[in-house]
């Protein structure tokens, strides 16, 4: 069979590692005889309908390295979910359109559930249309919300960053606790699931005191409807015994009413933008108990912080690159890369087919064996489980204080269709 | 001359390195023939009136090079000035009465511009009375506002972890840009000083692109009274040129009245405790352009981040708790450990004795010539003093994906006095 040019995107909110994949990716492509040209397309979905396709030709082995080392998405993300192609075909026939011109036989789109869903749509229509394409996804999100795979890169390296973070700000609040009493709020991503608010419990190993008495004191997930009564309880409670209190906070958290705390904002796509909930907490406890409490936002240095890679996230978001051109030179279309957990401790794991369809748009919550009976943390079986993803460092290369990250330029491919103008 | 005993304490706002210094006295004054115990309070000059004062001799070597890597202030710290010794003597009293119960001789107080005042007072009120004592400053803290000295220890490390932070949020903004406009607000700390927001300009030189595209676009600084449509303007013209804006704001930025922009609550010491400039710009930039505008309040997580300590930082950490146990046995009664630049490409300081009475509660601020003409930016000049300060990483030892940090429950001194109750 001829060689075809093979095109990748990436997709959604951006991760410490998915560059890591990225790289992998062209790597493995690079090393296939059935690929031959590696184009990325530039801001995902987005890139291709406006045929704007980055050629990868020029990147060296040693900048490649490099920007497995960089956070972000070297090529461009995008939020951006596709038409049912019932109703919009004219979406699909643009897709194929440029697919055909650039002569893309593998195509792989690097994003959570939502992007999923995309390879599973092109991937039918195209089967439907007998364009020749094989459609694979490769896994990312900080959420860890994707169904079919033991966790999603990204997610490992995020939560290595909130449980240091929360580790670092409680030795700080504990040092400067006072009788008055003293709190600190830190809100993190997750809106409607708890994998990153719970991975902050993990701290509590590594405060060097009875992990009852280390930060973070109080959790609150979004799987567990906002009890204030019961949390002001655990405050005082906290305050009480050690003068201090360290608490969680998911940006998603909901009432008793199911509907999130604070809604403040709506995206593009009418995603609710967030960000109050931290800020919500602070005042509920300053409010009830008149003492300093201060609050932390870290927002997107939680999911860029590529200086504190997990060492076992980037490990596996090579792999899933990897594994995804594996799987698109076998032909397996419309497959995702999933990682497979062999052996909890010590933690061992490979990468395995799983079928988009089946993933596409589902949402995995935290486990109920997970959250502790209260409500208000997380328990030591999901300590447990989710321990391995934060494990290890990556030695990073430091100039002058800061690490070495790359944002080549790339030369767009030259245009072979008419403008798209993306609604 | 008999051996005496000495006394450490910590104090003010807690930092990434002040630990190291803790470690750096102890381990230079058990060298010390001229020190017979070393102890330190809890809580800083709290733990002093109160008579909580801890023994450091169950510490071992490798426990303090542990806490020397450890974040946040291990014996506790306090904010807390002493009163004008005219006006209350009963407290200056009740602290020389402490320090002869224990027969302290050294008394080396780390701290910022108002743990200097203190040691200038004791050291006054101890001789006037007769007491032998010999009062050390040890330098210390993120806001570098302190005279005297190049830099204080504690600055170096927060700077880097906020330009490494801009750093990568940036990268994470970039990815994500799109025609709508994208904006990104990261609120520093810094009351009244703008070094740890100047500080995030270093990472324009990190972003693998012309300095003038990345990220910081804006730096917000105390020292420039806010200018609304200036910075509009300046926000229209970065993303009419590349899709996104990345702002620093400084938690101190005034209005055109010199008054903060955002008050809303005062701590036990009237101080102004801040935490909205983020939001206010946030706002602002959001209600006049429509696209969507992240922020980050690192908060705590901003001096607490020994993960990524300056090793910079860490050596003058070190040097100044060394040079004060020098200067406290050759009898250099009211001097600071300060550190002088010796030269600046490439960076040579040493240490110095610097009188505290001449540098306790004044305020340094970022000089004229560090701010852009137009107060939205900070200089080449500015970069290239401030660049030293967060040069170098510090190797951490980590277990299970968290740095390996101390909190050792130390015993308390059996108290010798009646107890006293701080007002």
């Amino acid at each position: 069979m001829k060689p075809r040019n093979l095109l990748y995107a990436q997709s959604g909110g951006v991760t410490a590692v998915i560059n890591a994949s990225a790289a992998a990716v062209i790597r493995a492509a690079r090393a296939a005889p059935q690929i031959s040209a590696i184009y990325a397309a530039r801001n995902g979905i987005l890139g291709v309908l406006e045929e704007a396709l980055f050629d990868t030709a020029s990147l060296s082995d040693d900048t490649l390295t490099t920007i497995a080392h960089t956070p972000a998405g070297v090529f461009g993300s995008c939020r951006m979910d596709l038409d049912d192609p019932a109703a919009n075909p004219a979406q699909f026939e643009r897709l194929l359109a440029v697919l055909a011109a650039h002569d893309i036989g593998y195509f792989l789109y690097n994003g959570g559930n939502g992007s999923m869903d995309v390879v599973a749509k092109i991937s039918r229509v195209a089967r439907e249309q007998g364009y020749p394409l094989v459609c694979v996804g490769v896994p990312k999100t900080i959420d860890n919300d994707l169904e079919g795979t033991d966790c999603s890169p990204g997610f490992g390296s995020t939560a290595k960053y909130l449980a240091l973070s929360m580790l670092e700000a409680g030795l700080d609040l504990r040092s400067m606790a006072s009788r008055a009493g003293r709190a600190f709020v830190m809100e993190t991503m997750g809106r409607n699931v708890g994998w990153l608010a719970a991975a902050t419990a993990l701290a509590v190993e590594a405060g060097g005191l009875d992990p009852a008495d280390c930060a973070p004191h109080i959790v609150l997930l979004p799987e567990v409807p906002l009890d204030e009564a019961a949390l002001l309880a655990e405050v005082e409670r906290t305050v009480t015994r050690l003068g201090y209190c360290a608490v969680t906070v998911s940006e998603g958290i909901r009432g008793q009413d199911g509907r999130i705390v604070t809604e403040h904002a709506r995206d593009e796509r009418g995603y609710v933008q967030l960000g109050g909930a931290g800020q919500y907490i602070t005042n509920l406890i300053q409010r009830t108990f008149g003492f300093k409490t201060h609050w932390s936002i870290p927002d997107y240095l939680q999911r860029a912080a590529a200086h504190m890679a997990s060492a076992t996230d980037y490990a596996q978001a090579l792999a899933v690159g990897e594994a995804a051109v594996k799987l698109a030179v076998a032909g397996e279309d419309g497959y995702m890369a999933g990682i497979r957990r062999l052996n909890a401790q010590p933690y061992e794991w490979d990468v395995v087919a799983v079928a988009c369809a089946g993933v596409a748009n589902l949402e995995r919550k935290l486990p109920a064996e997970f959250i502790r009976a209260d409500g208000l943390h997380v328990t030591q079986t999901g300590r447990d489980y989710l321990r391995p993803f934060i494990v290890g460092e990556r030695p990073m290369r430091y100039h002058a204080g800061l690490p070495v990250y790359s944002q080549p330029q790339l030369p767009l491919l030259r245009q072979k269709l008419p403008p798209y103008q993306v609604a």
